[in-house]
């Protein structure tokens, strides 16, 4: 491990922690002599807690930075073994719920050894829908997730093959991969009504409450956490415009419009965009109905700027992504759409390396499945399916996935 | 002037127009001796035919650039004194128009001399309303224009008071500026009027027909054309989501809340966003109901990732910026949202420079007004109205201004 990257990290935790009353030199001592004694050194928790929370005020692409101070440290670095991990995962989940009024929430696994991560969680959030193609061509569920499901059904998993499957968890460690499911009672979720339109109800729509996204992996001076899965509350533009929105995934707007009686023969009858609004207003009035915590795109956007405010008021820089900022909503009304922002790659941070985010579109070899009887050991042959997903590759020219708790 | 540019302009316009049979080697030659001889070098028609079609091509923040080999070229670089710039201005409008099928036109006057431009275009568009500011802090008009609205003001305009006064074109050659009455039977306009809200046609909105960028400098090969007003057709989104919706311009969006009974208590209705919706059927409606062309953003998105897809068959490189691409209505929906592009500085090219930025926002200092009696002379005094625009400076990290035919 470089030294430098350390020592930066050490002295920022020192200068904005003033009351931490660090002796900044020892610390930098100890630290040094860990590193070349193991390769790699251990967090304290005061480090650990503002590690995460700098991790996100630092993420370019997340517009909900202003509470970046209240997230919520889950400090799991001594959970190891897979089934301790997935239930971990859903204490979290519990834990930052709250009956609706929801909490940013971290949980921090073991970090990475020199050599690689001890524990990783594939999907790409704890709670996702499966995706199914039917030997006729037709998608149920989430379009984005059918590689995913195929790769944990290759591992045993079979889901009831309605559109809201709930994904178990495929958690890795040195041990090989094994499957956890999320228990229902542990995944909130808002059925979606329309403040106007009666029909609406009976669409079956639905979307889970707590967006938790764990394949980024969490860097704090030079040592990575890479299972370190974190939640904030969503924006209904993430649900009412690009999950059940994208074609690819729900693609539910050409319902929408023929419920609407819209005139759908050309796009200038801007049928899309109507029925698109409808959506995002059915899913704000559902989650405020039934007490669930959600922002909405104008307030967030304001919010933004008066992070950004706060940011430069401290002497910060604050990094902005702007196709990241403006929401995919009427992104000219927002006050973020008319400017643009600082560019820099602050640590701590967090990072959605290519691996992981192959794993989470299920696009990367399995490794073996591990057996719980041999905690220690490795089982032989690799499952025979694992190859069968080892050609897929990330569309290029695509948009990365989320980079903020905010995202989808 | 430098050689380098003018060769490699002259090599690419070999290369993309083998027909036209260039001795690439003897036109170097001449082109370089000219340099040496006068300080610049003087296009042949072809060169500036498609020197300025590759200028469209280049433009990063143009959704519109399919149609770039169909741009009509007015060659006017003989044209010197303001009075017969005006001429050609309002000229440039009516063959553009040709009533209601508008076609992609750019006017080229006297190429920049050695020590700088001989023309000059103020105006940043050649149709633009008048904003003016009451007594009692209320704004009438185009609120981006009251500064340049005070600017002829003093040099003795006064527009008639209404919310579309179209300014004159404020022009500036080596004897000083000009004022130069824009016709009212060369403005295009169209009379706003909604498919189902019988109210709105009584709103009075209207807007002008062709969008005319003229405070952009084009360069090909080393020259520059300060003076070079082009202009498209309208995307719906640019006076429905920009022009009459920007809370500093028209602000419309309240008044059309209140007209169609949405609840305005709180963001979260999303009142805005379906009062824009609105608002940009009714600009769509009411363009094609008059005959007038004008494209809509689901439309041009398809027809951007075609031309994309055009330049890559011819081998060429694309750029284009992301933030300008996608349309400030519902961007998620339209396909240019969900991928990134190429970014390259190709030439030749159109610069809005921070001068004619300011020009156009009237806060540049005025020079001497020109005295039609003596056009080879340099009147005395400059206006004494002059130094009062000199301290504008543009808002720091604003957007800038539209850089493509199809901008706003």
């Amino acid at each position: 491990m470089d030294h430098g990257e350390a020592i930066s990290f050490l002295e920022a935790f020192s200068r904005e922690n003033p009351r931490a009353a660090v002796d900044l030199t020892e610390r930098v001592r100890q630290v040094l002599m860990e590193i070349d004694r193991t390769g790699t050194y251990r967090h304290t928790p005061e480090e650990l807690t503002w590690g995460a929370k700098v991790a996100w005020r630092n993420s370019a692409r997340c517009i909900g930075r202003l509470y970046w101070n209240s997230l919520q440290i889950r400090d799991r670095r001594r959970v190891h073994t897979p089934a301790e991990v997935a239930a971990e995962c859903v204490e979290h989940l519990r834990s930052a719920w709250r009956g609706g009024r929801i909490r940013p929430t971290i949980t921090i696994f073991p970090a990475d050894a020199p050599d690689g991560p001890l524990v990783r969680i594939w999907n790409d959030q704890l709670i996702r829908y499966a995706g199914y193609l039917t030997p006729d061509g037709h998608r149920i569920g989430d379009g984005q997730y059918t590689r995913f499901t195929s790769l944990v059904g290759a591992l045993g998993w079979r889901g009831a093959g309605t559109p809201f499957d709930v994904l178990p968890l495929l958690i890795e460690t040195r041990q090989g991969v094994s499957l956890h499911p999320v228990p229902r009672d542990a995944v909130a979720e808002v059925r979606l009504s329309h403040p106007e339109f009666p029909w609406f109800a009976d669409l079956g729509l639905r979307w889970h409450a707590v967006p938790a996204i764990s394949n980024m992996r969490l860097e704090i001076g030079g040592v990575s956490y890479s299972a370190a899965p974190f939640n904030g509350w969503y924006m209904e533009t993430e649900i009412g415009a690009r999950n059940l929105v994208d074609p690819h995934r729900y693609n539910v707007l050409p319902l929408l419009g023929r419920m609407m009686g819209l005139d759908m023969s050309a796009e200038r009858t801007l049928w899309r965009d109507r029925a698109l609004i409808e959506l995002n207003r059915a899913v704000l009035h559902s989650f405020d109905e039934q007490g669930v915590a959600i922002t909405d795109h104008h307030t967030e956007s304001q919010r933004f700027l008066q992070h950004l405010r706060k940011e430069e008021a401290a002497g910060r820089v604050c990094p902005a992504d702007w196709s990241w900022i403006v929401p995919p909503v009427s992104g000219g009304l927002t006050p973020v759409y008319h400017r643009y922002y600082d560019q820099a790659d602050l640590r701590p941070a967090f990072f959605l390396d290519p691996e992981a985010r192959m794993r989470g579109a299920g696009e990367w070899p399995l490794p073996p499945l591990a057996r719980p009887e041999s905690p220690g050991g490795f089982p032989g042959a690799p499952m025979a399916a694992g190859g069968a997903f080892a050609h897929g590759v990330a569309a290029n020219g695509a948009r990365p996935a989320p980079g903020c708790p905010m995202a989808h």
